[in-house]
């Protein structure tokens, strides 16, 4: 698209992409659903070397959100992990007759390696199937809320390492990711879509933010990632879920006029019911991947239930 | 054992089951390193049926952090989630040009459903494998941090529904599951144990207390649980993490006289270096495997890598 | 009043005792205004023991909110208060070349002895001085944040022991304080008021709850407290503040009909702009008054101007 | 001093100005020990025109610990303020039959303006008064936590407007304030210090770095302070308390050679129980005194009595 995505381009959009009432009026998460349980048992077949690759950064002072950004963070701070007790509590034996240690996490649920749910974004006043967006309150998301997903998130993993089938280490800042080119990284890892796939795209700007040893940029700044057009791509594909290695999948600066920022995210969560995946850590899978030329396996990434939470850390696993 | 344990016993039992060495000087996760290659793909045949059940409480304000106990809770409180911004939030579109929510949680790692991982507890003056146990400082777990089990927590899951085998709905407070008992059960449901399990235990407690309305008496009160003898049996096994439906897996009161207390903790944890799973929610699983008669599944139970943690909550998964 | 309070009762007293406007459309500390400088000068006056007398409960785990309550807590905890280092950490020096302990605290602001900003409560859809409700939004109040009284809480107080003026140790949960029993008390204890005066008044409710080791029934249970009348006499008074020893300051069960919880903080919040005083811990105050025959002193009690705050933790002082 | 301090002339120095066993063994307060009844009355006689002047900075997001820094922070965030509730919430009148915000806050206590307590640094293995330092374990500070001080931090406030006096709008990085200088300032504002004094000195450095718009430099970086020398005036002036507007009180770069960071907080708190305020806002109050000439006034900067905490946010007043 070379002019900028505007308002009514955004209406036509939704009108054209709308998955809603697709799973009856009482669903709450969405694309979750194209996986079947036959999908779950073919995933499993998947599981030929024995190895578990996980794909979460550790959650510590270390992560993006320490990152100065011209983005406002709106309260992102990286975990803050403090212990409750430690190795040296109290002598040898505490009060209580056992020594032990324990903690505690103050963590913004999008902080780090990270699903977000489908309370996390709205469409003007709608959420994902119709819903009002004044249901996520103060209390929480009244509907759509990430444990909705406790059984789910466990399907086919494919694995689009889009940045090395464009030879490149890591795509540019502003890149939009055209659907042709994930179509193109597909048929050049040999690899086909199957309806209920959770589909895991590879730009490479994770690993050179970790390798500059800053993530300065990295929250809400210029980064690679989908174009507006792959909606159409995501539609066909009937994926479950997709995730990325960058801040917020989307391309940055976004294809859009002033006053519409992250159009990607308007459709895909709030009008396909779209989960997405962020932040993911994909250089080891990455290797193994080029190494062993299989890029498909069995995904597990568990949402952790907090209730009535727009999104939750989590620690995906790709299991080969 | 008809007299209470005491210091010297847990001296002996020490000597007795210490793991320390066994998978080299370096190691940080213990009876995880049981799991080889083949066993995951072999869990992974387990799956039949694409059924995902998630072993999980949702982590909100009605966990057992919330029942008065005599038991000091040192700082344990139910997961706080707050939302940083709600659907409300300043009308149409913030001044970011989007519509979105995010939220936080203060929780501590040992609030509900969770790992507890080898810098936890301690033996004496150390950790696992022999760590000194000032290793976990206010900085957090300098060895046997729970984010060294990442690529961890796959593999074959058994199911002993030992309170069902027994022929009751929940086994009484006090009553110390033995080596017998657990032997029984497998027999029962005609399972063998093979080394590398997650061997997951049912009381009936956590249904009792769900059903009860109320989780008085649950974190840190009486409860079945692990008699001390089921040391044997883990080291038989050779399993790689074992996890139950109650707050501290061991049989409470314990088994020790004054001034020891969860003994059976101070040798799974620090000499044994077994990693062990607290609080995990059974009912549907039990329902499940009751109903087809299949107790072995692929479980799939990854911790959040907090660095340096002790512990982390987790959304486990057993896949059938 | 014998009869219950209805929502028209509620119009009327709003219509009657409003505020709005007072000091100028764009007054955001309403009722603080009344103390002028001249006050905070004769204030300082009353300083002649050179004594001072915290009112606050210190902020810790035996706090009230750990009380088990019908009324929901809606996520008041008692503060958390965890190291980020302590004496114990690495050992001499730290890698910084300093030995030093650092902590943390989370808190909810209304937890203990706090001060009831003016974006606390709400008349329908109003704050204070006729602002929307909704400019408390999930960034906080944009409006009447606790911060805008950051160079205020400084005047002359006066202690009001009510209990001890009607011969009791303690009032009787249900005791509507009138007023009557207000002026009766200050007559006994030789004391007039002035505009601008911080009024501190004591119903023994916390003594009691404190001698009997256990808070269970102080946050939303039955409580002595000013009865719905005194919106006259503390419109008459023309105080600055208001604060009392008990959770919520006014009488519970409440003198309304169902679906009116707490009316009196409907009125002298929001319509009145008054900011209120709560779980002030009076004991000591109360017994150098009763010694020394003085009941009025100098008072500081600044809120932690945590911007957009709508209440904020405080640690009185009665300088006498 | 020309040559940089050795830890022998730390030794040295803590035999010279060692206060331990000062105010008995038991003491828990140090300096704070210095302000009699006497004073307090005295200081009273000091508010001449009822004019309170926060020197708080208000605690949100903007603060300064958001600023980069090579100085590790170690867990040192701004606060975090949630909303538990907004005017938002839940349309009219929630379900409790009330309109009402509530909130919280995460903060590390010595995120702004604050008290460095007693139990905040160590001199070897000691803290204040000769107490071992492991006092302070991960339950908090078991002797010297700030709640002893919860009826202190009243008395007469001495402001030294040093860059003033200097002619300055703000002294240099690096510029260590000396003995003179401090005397100097105090002469040329006609001022004479007593005992038991809370002395409060202005470098403009956080004058500087707010007009900047950015606090990058300011947490652990290069600043003008207190030189070591000043540990004399310290103890000649017998003052209660000292606090300054930037982040550690004392000249950075340190005076002392590697591997010694902070030399003057060694001395000031543990060896000679001086409570320090540090990030102390004071523009306001430098302008004040400069247009009348006066600067004494009435001091009251109650700390919030968290139990066990190792410093509190404090929001001080100079009431003239």
């Amino acid at each position: 698209m070379n002019r900028k995505i505007t308002r009514q381009d955004m209406a036509d959009a939704a009108e054209k992409y709308k998955n809603w009432g697709k799973w009856g009026p009482q669903d709450e998460i969405g694309t979750l659903n194209f996986t079947q349980a036959e999908d779950i048992v073919a995933a499993a077949q998947l599981v030929r070397k024995g190895k578990v690759i996980s794909l979460a950064l550790n959650f510590d002072n270390n992560g993006p959100q320490g990152a100065k950004s011209k983005y406002p963070s709106m309260g992102r701070i990286n975990p803050v992990h403090t212990m409750l007790r430690t190795g040296a509590y109290s002598g040898v034996l505490d009060h209580r007759g056992i020594r032990a240690a324990d903690d505690m996490v103050v963590m913004p649920l999008q902080c780090g390696t990270q699903w977000d749910g489908l309370g996390h974004v709205f469409y003007e006043n709608y959420m994902w199937n119709g819903y009002d967006c004044r249901e996520v309150t103060s209390a929480g998301a009244q509907k759509c809320g990430i444990e909705k997903t406790k059984n789910k998130m466990v399907g086919r993993g494919v694995f689009l390492d889009v940045a090395r089938a464009l030879g490149k280490e890591c795509l540019d800042d502003g890149h939009a990711i055209t659907c042709a080119e994930l179509d193109m990284t597909a048929a050049k890892q040999g690899i086909k879509f199957k309806r209920g796939d959770y589909i895991i795209v590879r730009t490479g700007q994770m690993e050179a933010k970790l390798k500059a040893g800053s993530w300065d940029g990295y929250p809400g700044g210029d980064a690679p990632g989908f174009s507006f057009e792959t909606l159409d791509w995501i539609k066909r594909t009937e994926l479950a879920a997709l995730a990325s290695d960058t801040w917020g999948c989307e391309v940055r600066p976004n294809e859009s006029e002033a006053g519409i920022n992250q159009p990607w995210h308007w459709i895909t969560i709030p009008i396909m019911g779209m989960t997405m995946g962020e932040i993911f850590y994909l250089k080891e899978l990455a290797e193994d991947c080029a190494a062993d030329g299989v890029y498909e396996f069995m995904f597990v990434a568990p949402a952790i239930p907090i209730t009535g939470a727009v999104g939750s850390p989590t620690n995906p696993l790709a299991i080969k």
